[in-house]
């Protein structure tokens, strides 16, 4: 491949809009551009699948297998003709030439959506960007599942209590929802999976699940008795939690407190705060708050023309939002959806639509019959059995293909009845040495 | 962990077998063992999972999902007491001091069994070895799927014919039932799904898949209507057949063969041959044929004491089988229990038994409703629908635990009815540099 030389994508009489990344704002734009044949669309995603992020923890924890949550972008636009894919990176952006430049070559453009999302922050802290483990992908998921597992195998084999407890514990940094939902599913793996599978090692005794968060809350964003609930079942189900604590440093063997204290462990996992991703070569007045790219209520980048930002990496103001929107599933797909009528509008020479943020509540789920679902308008919070009945549904509703959706329930309904999955696996790709 | 110490695993007063090998041979031991309390059991095995060899090649076609086909073994021997598992590998063995060394630490036996099975055989080429793909374990199986995918993606982007065919021609050397299934899926998914994933390009003419055989006939072993019936299909589905070649050189962009010709492509899969994994250590007079292991028939290793071999790594002569047994998972499976029985045996003061290996038939699939099966008593051979549906069930009931069973079937049945799966994935755990 030459990266000097123009990517081989057919030239057309439409004009061309390229999707940066296919998460679930990006996506869903392209799949509501694709249904009407006005535009060349061209996705680009460093994966050839689409990944459904909510249930990440699920597979880091090795309850779901990566292929039950994601779906091959081709499978998906299989029979669309305006939709060319592309599997690359874009490396940067030139919005003077309208080009963009990925390893495989440049792409001009007529519009161009970054749809990039967000990353792990690790807030500058140099040590635990090397040593933390990040989960913001299937694969750094199925990383983290592979590096839990081979820990308890190096467990058995470490004779001395010290280094045996770095092994065995973990350390989740974090208390929103991601980090609330990992630690409520170790704590039902060290339950029930984990002296079954390692009688040898004293599990009862010996690990120990902390959950650290900053603030003197968990769920922040939530209604307070979601918080309180949610911080209710992690200690009944035994998950130490530390609030008010921050993370200042880790070497890989320790982790230190604020506060002065340490914990022995080899395994954080920060899930502390995400930072958006916009792409190198846009004016450095466009990217704001938490590095997002501002955008109006159209979508439209600051300071820019025919570049538009949506889901975790647009910074969007609006009257019931003047501090933006939460990063979340619901805000990108809407706003996808919200940029595809406008385009669509654009050609039939009808007025475009500000974007107005339907926000359908919230929800997480700390474990098996515990869950937390707030609702909006009107205004109300519940727990319960209920709340995570309610949680598994519109998640499996949400997972993309109905194979996906059968096996991800066959395998909630697998794990409920026996709390015994069979997916703790340490699977890796041969890597060839060439 | 330091290598110079005693690997870490309670001392029992009952005697010691040592497992090296969790695949058909030392799982069937293992389990048949560990039913009653005689021997304290350690079973060593690279991996934390039992893999299910016979259908890797649906793996790398993106048929089944590697968690399908593969168990945990510590969650097969839950709730057994007498049996130890390390994951690790057994990198020497000492006969005198009768102590097996690993990464972990040294292992001291009573009895030890080396299961350790088959790998590719490139017959010494080192460039071959270099640059084909084997298929011989789920990870170099899912190593090759991402490889197809990760060319199909290239092709896209390579304007040019020539470079374009070395990415979407593949050769696939080895007409065994491996090579002939390897083959027979690659021609449905150039079929059915290579044209609807990959409009842009031309897939009925510039997709070829080729399949080299050394000898004169497909499926060596098989009877002569089976082979012919393979070929015929194989022929029917578009693959091109080379009898009688051999390949003597690959250089990553053209393979050579030994009449003069070459094909330009990128991807070999090597299922040529495969050759005993014994484990060093071991008399240089223990080591015969294949560079398998001579046993007796009771599976004593020649020239060792309380060292025994099973399945592929085991050269047994028996008077219905001068040359040896084939090297499948009957044979194996059958090794492993013959050798519990007579371990059981010599414990309740009863004889041990000889080994006599009972065939129960041979088949492979080609495709779709085709496949053939060898039956030796009656000796009769049957192909097409029957054969395949028998192949089909033979398989599902063969695969360890009921989750793999439902998702393997819910799989083939999907498969069945709309000819494209969804796990066209390239997932790679993300490795992290430290």
């Amino acid at each position: 491949m030459d990266p000097t030389t123009k990517i081989n994508i057919p030239e057309s009489t439409r004009e061309r809009i390229v999707i940066i990344g296919g998460g679930f704002g990006g996506l869903q734009l392209a799949r509501k551009l694709t249904r009407k044949d006005l535009y060349q669309v061209v996705l680009i995603d460093k994966n050839n699948y689409h990944q459904f992020q909510p249930l990440f923890y699920q597979v880091a924890m090795a309850g779901l297998e990566p292929s039950s949550i994601v779906f091959p972008f081709r499978k998906l636009f299989q029979g669309k003709k305006n939709i060319f894919i592309r599997v690359t990176e874009v490396t940067s952006i030139d919005p003077i030439k309208k080009t963009l430049q990925t390893p495989l070559g440049f792409c001009n453009y007529d519009h161009v959506i970054i749809a990039t999302g967000a990353d792990t922050n690790f807030f500058g802290n140099e040590n635990i960007a090397k040593y933390a483990l990040p989960m913001k992908s299937v694969s750094e998921a199925l990383y983290l599942r592979n590096n839990i597992l081979d820990d308890y195998e190096d467990a058995l084999t470490t004779p001395d209590y010290d280094p045996r407890q770095e092994l065995v514990d973990i350390v989740i940094v974090g208390g929103g929802p991601t980090g609330v939902e990992l630690a409520g599913s170790l704590a039902e793996m060290k339950k029930h999976i984990l002296p079954k599978d390692y009688p040898e090692l004293n599990i009862e005794e010996e690990v120990d699940i902390y959950l650290v968060q900053s603030g003197g809350e968990l769920l922040k964003g939530f209604s307070a008795e979601s918080s309180e609930k949610a911080l209710k079942y992690l200690e009944d189900m035994g998950v130490k939690v530390l609030l008010n604590s921050r993370v200042t440093d880790f070497d890989g063997n320790l982790v230190h407190f604020n506060d002065g204290r340490s914990i022995p462990t080899q395994k954080v996992i920060w899930a502390a705060g995400i930072k958006g991703m916009p792409v190198d070569g846009l004016p450095e007045t466009s990217v704001t708050y938490g590095n997002r790219l501002a955008v109006d209520r159209f979508g439209r980048v600051k300071d820019t023309e025919n570049i538009y930002a949506v889901g975790d990496v647009a910074y969007m103001e609006e009257p019931n939002w003047p501090k933006g929107h939460p990063q979340v599933a619901q805000v990108a797909m809407q706003m996808g959806s919200n940029l595809a009528r406008n385009f669509t509008n654009r050609i039939k020479g009808k007025e475009e639509v500000l974007f107005t943020y339907n926000d359908k509540g919230s929800m997480a789920t700390v474990g098996r019959a515990r869950a937390v679902v707030d609702v909006p308008k009107p205004k109300f919070q519940f727990g319960g059995f209920f709340a995570w009945l309610l949680w598994l549904l519109v998640h499996l509703f949400a997972i993309l293909g109905t194979r996906n959706k059968v096996f991800v329930f066959i395998n909630w309904v697998v794990n409920y009845i026996n709390y015994n999955q069979s997916l703790r696996l340490i699977i890796k790709p041969k890597i060839k040495e060439l």
